[in-house]
């Protein structure tokens, strides 16, 4: 088979003018970034405002393994298959880090003959979103340590500095640094450090601002710093958010491209799945339910962290409607939930697949407890026996829920027409009783609980004294009434990333609080999340290369 | 008078892709980059290459200082006053570093009735080239710390690592550094610190280059560190040139612009004028000169630094053939030479500009040195006397230099159109010899001594002990047959920011010598040269706001 790039680069792309028009886009309501990429201005919105919303479609998936589940591509190829059946259908997508594409995965657009182009684009610098919340991020940085430097004025006590800088990069050795050494003009000496991009409170507002009003309102309210005090200082009180709106003007325009077939595309924004909400940008899920029957989506890692802060945090803000959840699941994945190694996948075992079912039931029963109709999309692997996909229909159909067997890496759109089929007669015929899991007016410990126990499905939940001082301080400051987001291992619904299938009996402990008072959210930190990755041994750029004539080598 | 922001949006600005047309550019050779910028394909240089070159004009000034010379304006300017009188002009200029403009700047596109837009794109992230610049640059970082981290097999001695890293923000906190703390999987200790992007290698190197596929052997001949037996380590042993001539793609290609007149404007590339030679793209120069019949492009600050790397750099490398200098000078700039404080800069000072005229005079000698005659321009102030430009005229005029007022900042091409056409008449009576000054197989210590002695007009040169043992250990690799680059205070013809005018009798010392082998330069650094500036008490940003409707406020 090929490889996604070889692919990608003899895909017939239209030029990204006739995919707008197609959508009725007029000519000044986008900007062309080179001829298959553009942006498309937030004004959409306003000229469309009495149309009716087209459907949204979330695709989340179980825990991921190293299996790999293949959410995105489902999730492309689904918008593509929605299409072929005539639907008029977005494909609205989360952006991909650049960092990581440097280190083993070597790039996220979709695979095969379900991804979205200009993949090399979209994988590297796209429209400069990334870069442009890296530098508003990093001035917001420069001003704080300056403001220190220059005499302190709003007596920020600087080891209560909570704002790090931030790259696009999988950099290890910026994890925890020290800055401000050298001579009387060079800064204020303190411990600190880099995250990545993603992991920004910039990049989660951006995802989440309904407005360009909204996007600068946000901006301000985010606490950067607590004064010897204990009071907050936020970015509107360094006088930051004027030049960091300016930084954003252009990247809170959602960025429109295309799938393999010609299938409009919105990729837009990107925050990590842990520490903030890990969905596409409200902008471009609004614009797009303006302009489609259908609009596509997902949401990061599984079920519990991604589908959970999509309903709870994102449908919330934007008052979005979800109509229906695709959990995308693989036979190999739900094996290794079963209990099966790695290296054994290949072989039929109908009774670990039995037993990891309890991973994707789980999920499912979730996802019905936010009132939104499921079905499971299994996304086919040539080792998957007539045993195996008997077995999952069997119990599927026990819980009343639609199995269907999708094949969009190899036959894109192709291979995913009945699952778009059967989108839409869900989307038809059942009604989505939307609404969030908990009240914003719980306390912290009770939002936390109802996650933990609800959607985890954890006996305790502990609190450290970290954790309970840190949450009387929120209190004390008043910004308690705002959903949770909680930070988690991906690989398990409890906080032990070793604990697969559908774990019961355990204690979830919150580690540590976190006030993202501009995204509007808590963050409840429950073992040790990377927030800055490092490279392998072997990084994936050291096989990367681009020739004369413009073929790249090495993303995939 | 209006703001400069102020007079760009109100501007009668023509789709690029007109611009793109009238200089004979077809559909093929360009991107859009939103409606008003465009990056243009390097096979418009193939598809030309038997087409004879255009005029090149370089403009360079006085020694910079507080009272303002204008160079960029003029240069501005100067090229719609040659459109005006019928000679199709490029303007060729470096694009404005993101970090100062947040400091003190607020903003580097020209200025008044002078400038290039959209200013305001610009002046921020532009088409994303020193995004991509950092990005590369950093990449390179984290595979080097990382390498180490994972063994070090190529035997890299950390405390002899050269490479920093880099970020587009003007951030004093960052300049001194440790990184790798943390625990057993967060890198290796060490002290390091970051630059501003402008300073990066990769920069310099995306500047110089002639090609793509030179582009790459640059990247990978760069010295990021030493082994612990004293040999170079580079870019390309780390494996690292691929993903980033990747991340380069883009940024490597001109981007085309215009002036408030629609005259076309390549603004590509802008390396420091200090530790680099502070010149725009050779690319764009290139690509320009086959397709207009006059380029007009600038150097950085005073031509002690910018028009020397021009000539002994830039021009050496790529072959060019310089027609004629413009050196601009104001008023106000040359009485503050000649020894007047700023605050008395508007009374009249005959006998101070007599003076501080030495410092032009000096200019003028050393571009003759390179065989290309040259010619004054000055920017007019309305505080200029009738005595003051009479006396200017006869010093002129004793030098045999023709000297010609302008008024581009109020007036735009109007105001330049005598000088205009005093360059034609320039570049088409006098015959250029442009050669450059040292021959680059001399030794290191000689060529320093050439520029040192032949421009600054240094009495003596001194190496420091680390300068000295720099130099045995770059003979010792071999490197030392390339241009020198001399890092030195742009305020002086000496290494003393105070001594202006025309000093005589100072030492210049040489403190430190580093191979930038990729960029193909050696650096001597005198004085002590800032490559990571701090922002002001009160930074420019705290000025800046952009509205809901795109009023942009605090660029200038």
């Amino acid at each position: 088979m090929k490889t996604d790039v070889q692919i990608a680069q003899e895909a017939s792309v239209r030029p990204i003018s006739e995919i707008a028009e197609y959508l009725g886009i007029t000519d000044e309501e986008y900007e062309l970034y080179g001829k298959y990429k553009a942006k498309v201005s937030l004004g959409v919105l306003e000229r469309l405002e009495n149309k009716p919303d087209g459907k949204l479609i979330l695709v989340t998936a179980i825990n991921p393994t190293p299996a790999g589940e293949g959410k995105t591509t489902v999730n492309v190829g689904l918008s593509m298959g929605l299409n072929q059946i005539g639907k008029k259908t977005i494909t609205a997508l989360r952006e991909p880090s650049l960092g990581p594409v440097f280190g083993i995965k070597g790039g996220a657009a979709g695979g095969g003959y379900a991804q979205v182009v200009p993949m090399e684009d979209i994988n590297l610098h796209f429209t400069g979103d990334f870069h442009a919340i890296t530098s508003a991020h990093n001035l917001l940085a420069a001003m704080l340590d300056n403001h220190i430097h220059q005499g302190n004025t709003l007596n920020i006590n600087p080891k209560r500095v909570v704002w790090k800088r931030v790259l696009d990069m999988n950099d290890r050795a910026l994890r925890n640094i020290i800055i401000g050494l050298g001579g009387t003009g060079d800064g204020f000496i303190r411990q600190s450090g880099f995250d990545i991009t993603v992991a920004s409170e910039v990049m989660a507002i951006l995802c989440l601002a309904n407005s360009f009003s909204d996007l600068k309102e946000r901006l301000s309210r985010m606490v950067v710093a607590y004064t010897f005090d204990g009071n907050a200082v936020t970015a509107g009180d360094l006088k930051a958010t004027g030049a960091m709106t300016l930084l954003l003007k252009d990247a809170i325009k959602p960025n429109l491209v295309q799938t393999l077939e010609n299938t409009p595309a919105f990729i837009h924004g990107g925050p990590f799945a842990n520490i903030a909400h890990g969905c596409n940008s409200v902008m471009a899920t609004k614009i797009g339910l303006k302009l489609a029957d259908y609009v596509v989506t997902e949401a990061g890692f599984g079920a519990d962290l991604g589908a959970e802060k999509f309903f709870n945090i994102k449908s919330r803000f934007a008052k979005l409607k979800p109509n229906a959840v695709v959990v995308v699941a693989t036979i190999r994945a739900l094996k290794m939930n079963g209990g099966i190694a790695k290296d054994e996948l290949d072989n039929e075992n109908v009774a670990a697949l039995n037993k990891g079912f309890a991973n994707l039931e789980r999920h499912l029963q979730n996802v019905n407890k936010f009132g939104v109709p499921a079905l499971v999309a299994i996304n086919k692997f040539p080792t998957d026996t007539e045993a195996e996909i008997d077995l999952l229909k069997e119990r599927c159909s026990e819980k009343g829920v639609d199995v269907i067997l999708t094949d969009v890496y190899a036959k894109g759109g192709a291979g995913a027409i009945e699952l778009a089929e059967k989108v839409v007669e869900v989307c038809e015929t059942k009604q989505s009783q939307y609404m969030p899991l908990y009240d914003t007016e719980h306390s912290i410990v009770e939002k936390i609980t109802t996650i933990a126990t609800e959607i985890y499905r954890a006996e305790r939940v502990e609190f450290t004294a970290q954790a309970k001082r840190q949450i009387k301080e929120i209190e004390k400051l008043g910004l308690d009434k705002m959903p949770v987001c909680i930070a988690k291992t991906q690989y398990s619904f409890s906080d032990n990333p070793a604990l697969l299938g559908a774990p019961t009996g355990f204690t979830i402990t919150v580690r540590e609080i976190k006030v993202n008072a501009g995204a509007g959210f808590i963050v409840a930190i429950t073992g040790s999340i990377m927030t800055m990755p490092g490279l392998p041994k072997v990084p994936a750029a050291n096989g990367m290369d681009i020739t004369e004539d413009g073929t790249i080598i090495g993303l995939s």
